[in-house]
């Protein structure tokens, strides 16, 4: 069965791409996708994203372990903030996590309607892939992109996707969007850090310390889980 | 003085984009953008954009010279559609026209608040440059997309009035979206309209048989006109 792929660059615009039935791959390269890819491979029960940071507070008064990064930095009275490396085996085995990001829980919060919701990123490309062909007729990557301004790191994901659909021979175009991330990802594929080194989200990860996430985050198949969002108890867990 | 270049890829994302004392250049390649510069180079003495047709009619039954379309296609009821081609200097020379489109008035409409707001595509490339050059210190590309959805001519005009500004030593980049549209004209500048031949509006051109209109639309200065919106009349005028 050959599947529509739709590429929606911002959560602003997910309105104007949502369709009935649809499932939704939420996308947030650096570094939400792969730090919840990472929890939930380190055996984290489940992820509680939140999008406003009082909310994220008042779990952490409750004693729930919390993540919240802003700006690409730590909240100050978190456990962790959004660096995959932060969630070690040790630290969220058997746990609940509660997370908050700048961009990627917005974005889950945009399509919590969708039919069917994971979160993708090159972490877990292939499994989420497999996952998508599954069981749905249309996809929608649903880029976190930076304030609803549209980024190359989360474009270059939809490129990526749309490329192996390709390969398999299961892809239908949904629209433009889909074109220009896949030359996007033809001329970044073969050298793709240095590539986004000239992004906006990279030079915040420079500013704030942290480029070492950025390789990490760019390698394909390192966390091969299938974060999936259960709309009723609204907690990410690993599809099985 | 250098010049803070950003492309807002669709008219819902542009209040993300927004700063104060920003110009606009609102692009529409197919085909609306093409259309004014035409009505301007051709004597018309000014533009009523209005975003629905209703309002269109209104104006039609006051005997307005009315241009209207939907879905690449003339209204039954106007005087004119979105072909350039239609906008001939002896219709139009001297008149003043009432014109809506499915996307190109809208994202006028959107934009309405900035400091000034010009009309730009690849007829007036050069011309709307340097009246950017001359004014702003921000220029904002608003891409008129389809439905608020991102489209590739658009951002290909993006691109394209990026690297003119590059060539001139005068281009800052505001964000990422500048550089895909910049990574996009790359590809495509050597066979334009070849590259625009795989685009949803293309197809679209072609089912209402109006390709022709295509080719037309991407060439650069056959209209070398800067078509200013004037906020106080909302009227689109030619700046001098």
């Amino acid at each position: 069965m050959r599947m529509i792929l739709d590429i929606c660059t911002s959560p602003a615009l997910y309105p104007y791409y949502k369709k009935e039935n649809d499932t939704v791959v939420v996308v947030d390269v650096f570094r939400a996708s792969a730090t919840i890819c990472k929890m939930l491979h380190n055996g984290a029960e489940s992820i509680i994203p939140v999008a406003g940071i009082e909310e994220a507070k008042q779990y952490k008064s409750e004693g729930f372990l919390v993540g919240a990064e802003r700006n690409a930095r730590k909240c100050d009275f978190a456990d962790f903030g959004n660096s995959p490396s932060d969630y070690t085996l040790e630290r969220v085995s058997g746990k609940e996590v509660v997370f908050t990001t700048t961009n990627g829980t917005q974005a889950i919060q945009a399509a919590r309607g969708c039919r069917q919701l994971f979160i993708g990123t090159f972490s877990n490309i292939d499994a989420v892939l497999e996952a998508s062909l599954r069981s749905a007729e249309r996809v929608v990557i649903l880029c976190a992109g930076w304030e609803n301004r549209i980024n190359i790191e989360d474009m270059l994901f939809g490129g990526a996707f749309a490329e192996k659909l390709g390969e398999k021979d299961e892809l239908i175009i949904g629209s433009d969007s889909v074109r220009i991330a896949m030359e996007l990802w033809q001329q970044a594929k073969d050298h793709l850090l240095e590539y986004v080194k000239k992004s906006d989200h990279y030079h915040r990860l420079v500013e704030n310390g942290v480029e070492a996430d950025a390789a990490y985050c760019l390698q394909m198949n390192t966390a091969p889980v299938v974060p999936y969002y259960h709309k009723n108890e609204k907690k990410i867990r690993a599809s099985h």
